[in-house]
C-alpha cells in the first residue's frame, strides 16, 4: 500500500528522525521472520516508550493503516511477516528491565527484553522466568508472550501464559489499559492478561509485562532413556508422568532424530530406536529419590538403556545436540515443514504410528522430536524436492486431522501466524470460532494489528 | 419481574417437571448465598446436561430474563443472589464425573461435581484438584472455576485459573463452544478458557470442565512459627517465599486470630502474637531437606518458637483450628464484613500496619488471618452494634485505598459480586474497565447473565 502523506506526517510527529525509518533497505530488514516468508512493510518504526505506541496505534487506527509489532522476529509462523504492508513497530528500543522484586517473586519489563538477558539479570537472585525457547538467546519476551513460548522446562514450570502476572498493553481499538496484578492471586475481574497472551499481536500492543517468577533450583540431573523403538519409548513417557515426580525436562527423539544427534557428537547405543532426555531439578538433597523415582518409571519392556550423563560435559553435549536438531534439519530439507503439534500424554503411541503411516504412503522423511512431557511433538515434514514437496503438503492436513481426533491441538508453543491459520476451523469448531472472531472485533475493531494472521479470512 | 407466560411456557418445554420449581418455598431456597444476602428468584431450573443450557440460554435471551448460575452458594460476595429475579439454574444435577485419565493429569466434569467428591475420586489415582477453599467438602468445581477459588495449597500449586484446561459453555449471546485443550500446552488462538474463570457467570453457563491434575505429594509436614508480632511474621513470610523450597501452605494468623484458635483448642505460646502455619510436602526423602530450608528462612527477630507438629493429629488439630477461623468470627459479630484483599508479599507489613492504625481510628475489631504465601490476607471488620457497623463502612474505602496504594488487589479468591463491584473504577483504571465492559456486550449483549454483579452500574 501507498502510506497517506498525512499519516507519514502524524509519523513524523510522533517519532524522532532515528525511530522512523522509511528506506528500502530497512523496511527489507524488518519483513522477514523464522518462517523464511517475507513482505515489504512500508514503514518501520521504533517506539521508546508507551505514549508512542498510544499515538501509533490512534494514528494507525484513524488512517487504517496495518500495525505489525515485531520483537526479533524468531517464530515460525510467518506471524511478524507484514504481509499487508504498512508499519512494523520493532520493540527492539523498549529492552529495559524496569524492577526485580525478589522478595515478591516479579519482574517488571520492557517487551523488547530478551529472554536471555532477563535469565542472567534473574541469576543473581536465584530465580528464572521459565519459558525457554532454543532461541532464547536472541528472542524477546514481548515476542514469548504474543506467541505463548514454551520450550523443555515448559513441562514442570508452564508456558508464557502460566507465567505472566500482568501488562501494560494499547488495544487497536486505542484504548490503553493495564491488566493483571503484581500479585500471585486475583479474583478482581475479567482476566484480560491471559486472552493477549498467545494472540500474537492481533488484539493489542504490549508496552509492559509483569512476570512471576520462579527459585532457581540449585542443582540438576540428566538422564538419557534409550529404548528400540519409538512406541516403547512413548510408554514410558505415559509412566513417568503419571508418578509424582515431574521432569523439568523429558524431551522425546525418534530414530530419525537420534540419527542427527549423533552426528551433532553424542553418542547413542546402536541398537536405540528412541531415546528420552530427562532432567530433573531441585535441591541437592531431594535429588537421589527423584532420580530414583525417574529410573523406575522409565524402566520397562524395551529399554536399552538408562544411565545418567557422567558429568556436566556430557549433559551439555546432549543438551547442545538437542536444541541444534532444529537447525541441523535444514540439512536434511531447505523446505522443511515444521509443526508443533500436542495430544494428550497417552496418545503420543498412536500419533506416532499414524506418522510413520503417513511417510510410508507418501514417500517422505518425517522426523519427530519435542517435548514428549506435555505431549508435544515437533513433526518435521522434510521434502528434498519439489514433488516430495507437494506430497508433504498433501500429508499435512492429515497429520492435523489425526491430531484433533486424538484429542490434540495444532500448536504447542509456536502458534498459528499464517502457516496454521486454514486450520483452525476444524481445530476450534463453529462455536469457539465464532467467539473469537467476536473478540477480534472488539479488540480491534478495524483489523489493522497484524492483518491475516491467527484467524482465517472469512470465506 | 413477572415472567411472561410465553417464556414459562419454554421452560416446561425445555424442563420436566421435577426439573422446574416455581413454588415459593423452592425459590426461597436458591435465593440466598453465603453473603448473607437474600432474593427471591421467579422460577429455579436444574439443568440435566448441556443441551438444556443451550435451549434455557436462548429462552432467557429472547425474553430478556435474568439467569443466575449456582453451584451451591457457598461464595461470600452475593455472586449467585439473584437481586434482579429471573431464572436460577442449580447445576446440583450435572454432578458427573465424566472421565479421569490419570497418564493426561486431567478430569472431565460436570460443573455440579463437589470439589470434596472429585478430591475423593482422585485420591485412588494418587492425583488431586489443587484449589481447596474452606468450603470444599460442599461446594462445587464451576463455583470454584465462577470465583477463581484457591484456599491455602494456591501458594505452591496455583488457584483455578492456574489449573484449568478446558472448558464446555453457552455464552450470554447463545453460542455454545468449546475452549482450550486436554493438553498441558496449547497455542491455538485466543484463550477463551481463563476469561471464563473468575467471571462469576456473567459471561457464560460452563457445562463442562477439563481440570488439570497433580501428582499428590505422598508426605507433607506441617511447622508452626510463633512470633512476638505480626510485623516480625510479615517479614519471615517475605524470607520464606524467597529461598527456593515453596510450601504448600503459608498461613498467617493476627494476635486476635490467635486467641480465637486457642479458643479452638490449639495451644500457642503465650508471648506469642502472630503465628505461621507452613506445611511442606513431596516425597517422604525430600522432606528433611525442605523442612530444614523453611525452618531455616523462618528464623530470625521476633521468632517466640518454631517446632514441627508433634504428629498426624497435633497437625490436624493446627488446620482444623485455622479452617473454624472463618465461621468463629461470627461469635465476634454476627454482621462481619470479611475482605480478602492481596499485595504483594514484601507489601503484608505495611498493609498490616495500616489497618491497625485503621482499628484505632475507627474503633472497630479488626481480625487478619489469610494465605501470607500469596499476600492474600483475609481482613475482617467486626462491628458488634449498628454504629460499629456504620464505622466499619467507612473503614473499609480506606482499606481498599492502602491496598491498591500498595500494588495490591481487591480480592484474591472470593471474587467481587455485589460487595466490591463500587470498588472496581479505582482497582481497574479506566482503560481495563472500558475493556471489561465491551467483553460483558460482547458475551453477553442483552445482559442477561447474573446481572449487577462484577461491574458497577453505568454512572
Amino acid at each position: 500500500m501507498n502510506l497517506p502523506a498525512a499519516f507519514v506526517d502524524q509519523l513524523r510527529e510522533i517519532f524522532p528522525a532515528d525511530a522512523l525509518a522509511l528506506d528500502a533497505a530497512t523496511r527489507a530488514a524488518y519483513g522477514y521472520d523464522n518462517s523464511r516468508r517475507e513482505a515489504l512493510p512500508d514503514a518501520v518504526v521504533f517506539p521508546p516508550a508507551h505514549d508512542e505506541v498510544v499515538a501509533l496505534v490512534a494514528a494507525c487506527k484513524h488512517h487504517r493503516v496495518p500495525l505489525v509489532a515485531r520483537g526479533r522476529g524468531t517464530n515460525t509462523t510467518g506471524a511478524t511477516v507484514p504481509i499487508a504492508g504498512g508499519v512494523v513497530a520493532s520493540f527492539e528500543r523498549m529492552n529495559r528491565i524496569l524492577r526485580i522484586e525478589p522478595g515478591d517473586r516479579l519482574a517488571v519489563v520492557e517487551p523488547g527484553v530478551l529472554n536471555a538477558d532477563l535469565q542472567s539479570a534473574l541469576a543473581g537472585h536465584d530465580l528464572f522466568w521459565p519459558p525457554d525457547p532454543s532461541s532464547a538467546p536472541y528472542c524477546t519476551i514481548g515476542g514469548n508472550l504474543a506467541c505463548n513460548a514454551g520450550g523443555p522446562r515448559a513441562v514442570k514450570y508452564g508456558a508464557s501464559r502460566d507465567n505472566i502476572l500482568g501488562l501494560r498493553a494499547v488495544a487497536g481499538n486505542g484504548t490503553a489499559f493495564r491488566s493483571g496484578t503484581y500479585t500471585t492471586k486475583g479474583a478482581t475481574g475479567y482476566d484480560l492478561t491471559r486472552i493477549l497472551v498467545g494472540s500474537e499481536g492481533t488484539l493489542a500492543l504490549v508496552t509492559e509485562a509483569t512476570l512471576k517468577l520462579t527459585p532457581k533450583p540449585t542443582a540438576a540431573r540428566t538422564l538419557r532413556a534409550a529404548y528400540t523403538d519409538m512406541q516403547h519409548a512413548a510408554d514410558a513417557v505415559a509412566r513417568i508422568m503419571a508418578q509424582p515426580v515431574t521432569p523439568c525436562a523429558l524431551e522425546f527423539m525418534d530414530a530419525a532424530a537420534l540419527g542427527l544427534v549423533r552426528q551433532q557428537g553424542a553418542d547413542a547405543p546402536a541398537t536405540a530406536g528412541a531415546l528420552l532426555l530427562i532432567e530433573v531439578d531441585g535441591e541437592p538433597d531431594s535429588l537421589d529419590a527423584a532420580q530414583a523415582a525417574i529410573e523406575h518409571a522409565a524402566r520397562g519392556d524395551g529399554l536399552v538403556e538408562l544411565r545418567s550423563a557422567r558429568d556436566a560435559a556430557e549433559a551439555a553435549t546432549l543438551w547442545a545436540a538437542r536444541k541444534a536438531l532444529s537447525p541441523a534439519l535444514r540439512t536434511i530439507s531447505e523446505d522443511k515443514i515444521n509443526e508443533d503439534v500436542v495430544v494428550p500424554v497417552s496418545r503420543i503411541p498412536m500419533l506416532v504410528k499414524r506418522l510413520r503411516e503417513l511417510a510410508d504412503e507418501f514417500r517422505i522423511p518425517i522426523v519427530t522430536f519435542g517435548h514428549a512431557g506435555n505431549g508435544n511433538l515437533h513433526v518435521n515434514l522434510l521434502p528434498r524436492n519439489p514433488e516430495e514437496r507437494t506430497r508433504a503438503e498433501q500429508a499435512l492436513p492429515l497429520v492435523f486431522k489425526r491430531v484433533i481426533e486424538l484429542d490434540g491441538t495444532l500448536s504447542g508453543e509456536h502458534g498459528i501466524g499464517i502457516a496454521k491459520r486454514d486450520f483452525m476451523p476444524e481445530a476450534l469448531g463453529p462455536g469457539a470460532l465464532a467467539m473469537m472472531r467476536e473478540l477480534k472485533d472488539l479488540f480491534d475493531p478495524a483489523h489493522i494489528l497484524n492483518p491475516g494472521k491467527l484467524l482465517p479470512d472469512l470465506a
